[in-house]
């Protein structure tokens, strides 16, 4: 497994980015979707684009989060084999909050309710029993 | 600057080593202090050492903080020079929550309240104005 990013949620995009530029970090990749109205912008500190920090931009506002606990988002790892780590958790009690029906991506979360972000390295697997018809489990 | 770690405070620490054991962490680094009474213990990926998650244990709990909010608990950056940071972050109005008076450790706060600690890179600067004497702001 790989770690990938620590994902912050940002209310105002361009206040943050100055921030965290005044901090010594520049932008190294971003995703804007139309579809979904969000940004996601990845912050690094040079020489270090594997460390970065994801800030996502919810075009629309977080309404409904709670004011302050939710501005840190999750922890993310790329993983070998999403379906047989979701099944080794299971296996130990842990839920799977959102099972990976895709074949791509899953959250748990930790004993203290963080939140962590698998994402399945390279292709996405085959859709696949039982996560394909596993509904979601709370929230992440 | 250089990515350090990804602060989570924990309320067990033996479920919460267990948990991340199971997504394919392992202990690189840990720190146990009688005297603070509190525990730290950095696990990351293999082959990963510099992108560890920091399980904070306070031996006492964690009394006082609210019931969600803060599990998740900060970022960290080594800097090559806290006070020149500090300086320009201050200029640009940032409040500096927690001053580098040892010449060693600062924490600021992003927009979204998101606590970002700074650790001066090799050894700690001499003690200087106007940080010796500064004051603590908040909380972090």
């Amino acid at each position: 497994m790989r770690y990938l990013h620590t994902m912050v949620r940002v209310k105002d995009l361009e206040k943050s980015m100055a921030f965290f530029e005044l901090l010594g970090l520049k932008e190294t990749k971003r995703h804007e979707s139309e579809a979904g109205r969000f940004s996601l912008i990845f912050m690094a500190p040079e020489g270090q684009p594997e460390c970065p920090v994801e800030l996502t931009y919810n075009w629309d506002g977080d309404e409904g989060l709670p004011s302050d606990s939710r501005h840190f988002g999750h922890l993310a790892y790329e993983v070998e084999d999403i379906y047989a780590l979701c099944q080794k958790l299971m296996d130990a009690g842990v839920v799977i909050n959102r099972p990976p029906r895709d074949g791509h991506m899953a959250f748990v979360r930790s004993p203290d309710n963080v939140s962590i972000e698998l994402l399945q390295k390279g292709e996405s697997l085959a859709p696949a029993e039982p996560w394909a018809s596993m509904g979601n489990t709370g929230h992440w």
